[in-house]
């Protein structure tokens, strides 16, 4: 009985041992991935102040409008670089459609306007840099119109992309008066 | 010497009642054209919310955010026609220009951004249905990048495209969540 106790004991620690190991690196692997991503859409964004406008064409075909929360605003207006902690920027993008009424009335084909939402509707960069300190100090995010977030693939691809603008705090989009 | 004093007296008369006509009948023509158009620009505009973007291709080649002040974006939301008194939606329109640093980021052309202040940069319609009455209640104004009020001759061409949008109330951009 005595041997079997004993070995029963040995598996029993080395179970926990693994399963601790297991749930650790788990941990761990969770806590390095998660700080890129933002997984909620911050409260109030449509009322934020804008930024600016684009059209991106090709296979994006969109408009958009970039807007920002009152710290990104106001340090887009004062040219502060970085944004501070707390900056957040917005990004909403509907399809690109020729307005067939708007023509209509002008009498040429000439308008173009914001249709329904892309399947990447909504995206933000949320400044934390010590949260988000493995991308430039910028947490992403990116929902379809149903609010559901971007799959974590997709996002790996944000912060390359981003951190070509590093003397721009890795933001595309200049402030247009 | 009275012979002189009533020519004088007459002369005098008729100047004055010369002088009384014109003022009297440009202040009618004053009160006449003005009531069409605004030529103030509405304080704290840039800091409203957004209704929808656009771009204008063609001689106007220009992409366009659309804001409103809290009474037309409350309206909007809500899809009450028509506006309320003191509504204002307001357009500023930029350059329509390809963004080289976009473009060299992403590896291909097909990013177009806001670039400088078009001719006619900033343009808004002031809901007061009593002054504007002539005008469908509204009252329109553009300016250029200079705050300098486009002419009245140009501002005649406002409302006579506008009243093609009757049943929305003249406006031609729709909100876009």
């Amino acid at each position: 009985m005595k041997r079997v106790t004993l070995l029963l004991f040995v598996v029993a620690t080395i179970a926990a041992v693994a399963v601790f190991t297991v749930t650790t690196s788990h941990h761990v692997t969770a806590q390095e991935a998660a700080p890129i991503f933002v997984k909620k859409i911050p409260t109030g964004y449509r009322d934020w102040k804008l930024v600016s406008v684009a059209h991106e064409a090709g296979d994006l075909n969109d408009i958009r409008a970039v807007l920002g929360n009152d710290i990104a605003i106001k340090a887009y207006r004062e040219g502060k670089l970085p944004f501070p902690e707390g900056a957040i920027v917005g990004r909403i993008a509907w399809s690109y459609v020729a307005s067939a009424e708007n023509n209509k009335t002008f009498g040429r084909e000439q308008s173009f306007v914001a249709g329904s939402p892309t399947d990447a509707y909504l995206q933000f960069m949320v400044k934390d840099s010590k949260k988000y300190a493995a991308t430039g100090g910028w947490g992403y995010s990116s929902f379809d119109k149903n609010g559901k977030p971007t799959d974590e693939a997709a996002m790996m691809t944000c912060f390359p992309c981003h951190q070509a603008l590093k003397d721009r705090d890795f933001i595309f989009t200049r402030y247009t008066p």
